[in-house]
């Protein structure tokens, strides 16, 4: 099965020109033939293509089938962006892949890279999202300063992922959790003043085990622990 | 602390030109400074600089001190390659940060890629090894055909992941083992006789959770399951 993505809410609507040819020319689809589609927010919708044209290709509703989750946990992981921006997107594309719900990318004291520029992360979500056959788009927010995230409330369990010596749990021994947001930092890891604040709020060190590991795979190994717990 | 790797075996050795640049230039060592290096084989060599050149640095070696592995687990990953090459090397990094001994490229009846440059994919398991400060280099053996593969004897856990329908094992619920093998097919998955040449020779077929997950990822979660595990 091939998975497309749409945002329209029309019973009857038009493609773009590139998912049309592809679907024409690659696909060979034609008048009648039904093709499955998710606006990520959890539904199945069937459509019929009711005009076959390579650059407007257009389709019917004919069904919309509500999709559970395919995890059953909520996580959120607020991640510092990394300086080479191809190691950010590719843990964009790994965590969809595995099961993620929401991404922040958060601006730390240490980071190098200052910016991330969302639409182009929201495509490589979708784009894993559609491949891997999921009906739920995982949520990336505007990237934000530690400072300022680290206000907002958050219902569920809360880790800071740091290099600092100091007692820390091991993520995975935790009990399996329903909401868990966990804190990457980057590449010359949280300052003691970031830590430190994470202190205050409640946020608890965890250990991913005793590798070295890059942010990018810091990241996918918080996510697979995650599910597999779950 | 920065981590070299050298496969010299004299106890004065000349260092190549690019890392001498790097030493001089970058770090800025000067005679009498230390490095420590790593031969892959699990040793830390710590080493003098006797004579400090942008292009032949000389070294002295003044300890040798073994060091125990960094994971308690013998995993050997056989992996068809990707059709796109990066992913497969994505896999080789991230394999080595987290924990891996041994990785099989293997060539399947589905596989697009027949071939796997094996001195490419050293030098980036030698990069991941060192920038993770790891001691142990892991052995990525020569490309070979999924039926020579199997012919072979494994002593330990052998698991095969297929996405073909049938009773299938949890591999995030499996027990401690010391050793394990875990057979990844190609994008066009293992075919139906590839399966049934696994289960003859008592390969067990594992799931690694309800996605779908691209050939580097399905490896990823197995590193990253199997190294929670233990």
């Amino acid at each position: 099965m091939q998975l497309f993505y749409t945002n329209n809410s029309e019973t009857e609507f038009t493609l773009p020109s590139e998912e049309s040819k592809h679907i024409t020319k690659v696909l060979r689809k034609k008048e009648g033939d039904t093709l499955h589609f998710t606006d990520g927010k959890g539904n199945l919708l069937i459509a019929e293509i009711t005009n076959s044209d390579q650059r407007k290709t257009r389709v019917k509703l004919i069904d919309k089938i509500i999709q559970e989750k395919q995890h059953n946990y909520y996580l959120h992981i607020a991640i510092a962006p990394t300086k080479n921006m191809d190691r950010f997107e590719w843990f964009l594309e790994k965590a969809t892949e595995i099961g993620i719900d929401e991404i922040t990318p958060i601006i730390c004291e240490h980071s190098v890279r200052k910016k991330v520029k969302t639409e182009r992360g929201n495509r490589i979500l979708l784009s894993a999202m559609k491949q891997s056959l999921k009906y739920h788009l995982p949520k990336l927010n505007e990237d934000i300063s530690f400072k300022d995230f680290i206000k907002q409330d958050f219902e569920g369990n809360k880790y800071i992922a740091h290099c600092e010596e100091g007692k820390k749990i091991e993520l995975r021994k935790e009990k399996k959790e329903k909401r868990t947001l966990i804190l990457i930092g980057p590449e010359g890891d949280f300052s003691t003043n970031e830590i430190e604040k994470c202190k205050e709020k409640n946020y608890q060190a965890i250990s991913l085990g005793n590798s070295r590991l890059r942010i990018e795979t810091a990241g996918l190994v918080c996510v697979t622990t995650i599910s597999n717990r779950n």
